[in-house]
């Protein structure tokens, strides 16, 4: 609660990332000050035309009153105590502005990035000190999903890693510490294991991409909503717990995973083949352009069902 | 709406997916009549005691005042217009029972199997006609989660088929159908597609299982619960849907991809592998002996949440 009320944040970036971030803070953290530093010369102008979209109608004059914006590095960052960065997906870029944040910023301030793919390693290879940069990658939108994968470096403190989980729990998220870089963190690596399955069934011509989906909406989706794969599969054995499940259900287990190694290479399931067309021209027609406003509305609902909001 | 006036619903076999699928037709089909048929000798002490517990509390009563039970099978679907079986996992016993069940039913009656694994062309091998017989395969507790597989053999009717998903529509329920006969059929397929690479990630050390399970439910659980995988990144591509989703992303799920395959050589994940006992031990520290009434509680309020409870 001490963090909670005393944090002053510096968003690097107003993206659509940073800004979801941006709105997360202010709604969540009562207390928090917050600058977006961004070169853009509009800058005004846009966050007035796009920050609200993002914060609760009934609150939005009341919660921007708390920011300032910034095109100086340096005054977005010199008193903040936790930085956040979402500029450019390119390790160049990466690499050029921590030092510069390093030497700006107090020194026991955290050092965030929202990447996706570019591990805190490389990304501060020229600072004087690694030891409080990690990655804060979070499921889109932000502001709506309550996941946050935190990936510290080999040089990232413990002690830097457990302030952002506290910060996070405080504001009633859920911060996952992931222990070690890897390609793609935890929940894309998982998605996409499940895409490469779903995208292999539609090839080989077992079920199409507007069923495959209704599938997933009416059986694990409000599962794992509820409860993940393994505290599932826990369940399902029953008191013998997941060892017991697998002992009864493992034979099946194996040969799905074997089809679906055949079936994978059977319809050429790798990224840009010939399956790809058929399945995005079905996509296309079951859906047209998705309205994300009505998605997130139904997943707030979701998520305050169960408390988690 | 007609069908649902008229149903004579016989399930065939009275184990936790019988008493819940009976429960679901007798809660949602305000005008059918049900026979459970078991040969086990104490059929009526057991409906008492056990199949209360699957209907809301307050209509239990009047629920049950439609039920028949019967220790004779001809008894049981003489009248039947939908008969359900979920017997033994056992091609020898599903082959025998058809034929049988096919002499005493009357001509137009649906036949589906509760199967998780065993194709109708298979069960139906010693029928005189295989037409109306289909694999309706539910996620688990099928009184609760909306999904059915429906999965017809090459030699069942569309007309039988189409009989078959009006009915669930008329429900409620998400009756699916899979175009081929293949091994898992589809949400096991995926589910278990996903659990490899759970497995895989907690085996090499990059995550715990209890924390893989809270970024699931904290991410694609709710998504998925909305919008299936290939809505939600048909969303993610913006107006050029989900073929632009994959020019941007597709490097990084094709690395994802590769890693995903390096690293479950690299740990052996296969059935029995040397990495299960870990899994499952963590498994049990983490969960003990899973409430599941809690877990079917929150889930209907996710799926009320959604208009599909």
């Amino acid at each position: 609660m001490s963090q909670h009320s005393t944090q002053k944040i510096a968003i690097i970036g107003s993206g659509t990332i940073g800004l979801s971030f941006a709105a997360l803070h202010l709604t969540k953290n009562a207390n928090c000050h917050m600058s977006i530093y961004d070169t853009r010369p509009d800058l005004e102008d846009y966050i007035a035309a796009t920050l609200p979209s993002y914060l609760p109608p009934e609150s939005a004059d009341a919660l921007t009153a708390r920011l300032t914006l910034s095109s100086s590095l340096q005054d977005a960052v010199s008193n903040a105590t936790i930085i956040q960065e979402q500029g450019p997906e390119a390790l160049a870029f990466k690499q050029q502005i921590w030092p510069q944040i390093e030497a700006f910023a107090p020194k026991d301030a955290l050092f965030w990035t929202s990447t996706s793919g570019i591990p805190a390693s490389q990304q501060g290879a020229q600072m004087q000190d690694q030891s409080r940069l990690m990655v804060v990658h979070p499921f889109n939108p932000p502001h709506i999903m309550p996941l946050l994968e935190i990936v510290p470096s080999p040089q990232t403190r413990p002690e830097a890693v457990e302030r952002t989980v506290q910060y996070w729990r405080s504001l009633g998220r859920s911060p996952v510490v992931i222990q070690k870089e890897c390609m793609g963190f935890v929940a894309n690596r998982l998605a996409f294991a499940l895409l490469r399955e779903a995208c292999s069934l539609v090839a080989n011509g077992v079920i199409s991409v507007s069923d495959l989906d209704e599938a997933v909406t009416a059986s694990m989706g409000p599962r794992w909503a509820v409860a993940g794969p393994f505290k599932s599969y826990h369940a399902g054995g029953g008191e013998g717990g997941l060892a017991s499940f697998m002992d009864k259900i493992g034979w099946t287990i194996g040969e799905c995973w074997k089809a679906s190694e055949a079936d994978v290479e059977k319809a050429g399931v790798s990224v840009g083949g010939a399956w790809q067309e058929d399945v995005c021209r079905q996509a296309d027609e079951a859906y047209g352009v998705v309205d994300t406003r009505e998605r997130d509305e139904k997943t707030k609902r979701v998520l305050d069902a169960l408390g988690r909001g």
